[in-house]
């Protein structure tokens, strides 16, 4: 089995009008991996972009519930508004795997998992497993959670991808990006790392200036490659540009251009 | 708390266009339980209507998934389908509740269920507790299913009300319909059972000749009396007209028209 996320930043402009869907790149993401289905597993996690991104900074929704009734009863508001928001562009996405007739179904990521200060707490993958028996595409997303710390939270798609990762133990985690792979500085400055191993990634992330959050509200790159340092302990990584058609195939082939990290 | 099922003839027109949904009485609903919340906590079940009978009727759902590849692959495009039709029915309900400022919040039964021949067999309720607790109201529907026997099926929102029951324990469970309540004999025909026990369920549906699956997809009537014998164990049952106002606010209250099943 292997796992594809989809960034926001490949399907979706942040920067653009609100709730655009580059259904192009989509559709081709869909068919290379339509080629390799179903002699091969697939789960999907599509992140946010211009879709749950504008609602969740709106609301404040990582700041989690506050006692006041007032400013909770706008807070709730917000938490499904936002989800209503992720539903849309997961919807796009389902469309786009049928139209190539591939059998995405859609999960709904706060239905299944709770976190604690933005971490899966529990999750419940039972259908998730199942769908795969029957030969499903399982198609999850960045979403809203129930937090157990904080009332409620954003879960991001990257951290969904490590919790699955330890459950479900995947032969490969592909994480398609706007940009070639994981760089050495700036991404499109910074020399393109090839090859990665776990040990390296302590050294990279203080290189990379990673103390505090990222600059997005799920982290960006630095929270990306902590997650991947938990995730390459059950599987190999590859970090490949979605934007290009043929990338994806390279990374589920294994040779692939990009950034390859070692389990 | 009290769960509100909202019944797909009550807010479509099963017989009219593809996807009809009739707004102005899902926001008088809305307005109702509002004029409760937050002294009350609810949970909502709505069905499938103009939404997903047309799919899951086009694809034969209930019949499970086949063994013949070809088959089972147009099945599985079928099952997410029916799915995404039902998302678009509750997404208008989201925005009807939201509209009325109360914070519905869907959960995708597809995500929590499992069942084995259409009966629930497996559901993990702790996300729809914790939504409770925080003062959501979590919206339900009848929806696909992952089935232990058949590959897969539909899952009605009446069964959903069954579990729900068990597991929460509401003190009320409404039924909204397009018509009085429970008839003994034909929908505006027979007269209308105002009172009703346990004990006398049985020989009700022998009179309506309740033998074999009703009409509809998941079962009309005759499910909904077999479930609602099932739930009377745990909690109060109510059937009332949701097309005209204030018959929920009856209900909700306990003085309301309609028919009232004592459990």
């Amino acid at each position: 089995m292997i796992i594809v996320k989809i960034g926001g930043s490949v399907f979706s402009d942040k920067k653009g009008k609100p709730e655009n869907f580059d259904v192009e790149t989509v559709r081709e993401i869909a068919r290379e991996i339509a080629n390799f289905y179903p002699r091969e597993d697939f789960i999907v996690v599509h992140g946010g972009g211009s879709f749950g991104h504008p609602e969740a900074k709106k609301y404040g929704i990582r700041d989690g519930l506050p006692e006041d009734w007032e400013s909770a009863s706008l807070k709730r508001i917000g938490f499904t508004l936002t989800h209503q928001a992720m539903l849309r562009a997961n919807a796009k996405f389902i469309e786009a795997f049928v139209a190539e007739n591939l059998p995405a179904f859609s999960v709904s990521t706060s239905s299944v998992f709770i976190t604690e200060n933005g971490e899966v707490a529990y999750g419940d993958v039972e259908v998730i497993e199942r769908l795969l028996e029957l030969k499903f595409i399982p198609v999850l997303f960045g979403d809203v959670s129930i937090d157990l710390a904080k009332g409620i939270d954003i879960l991001s798609g990257d951290q969904i991808i490590t919790y699955l990762t330890k459950m479900l133990e995947p032969k490969k985690v592909i994480f398609l990006m706007d940009v070639d792979g994981i760089y050495d500085g700036k991404p499109g400055e910074g020399e393109l790392v090839q090859n990665l191993s776990k040990e390296e990634i302590d050294a990279l992330l203080d290189r990379l200036h990673c103390t505090a959050a990222g600059t997005d509200v799920t982290g960006g790159i630095c929270n990306k490659l902590r997650e991947a340092k938990k995730i390459a302990e059950h599987s190999e990584v590859w970090f490949v540009n979605g934007k290009v058609p043929g990338r994806l195939s390279g990374a589920i082939r294994g040779d692939g251009f990009g950034t390859r990290l070692r389990g």
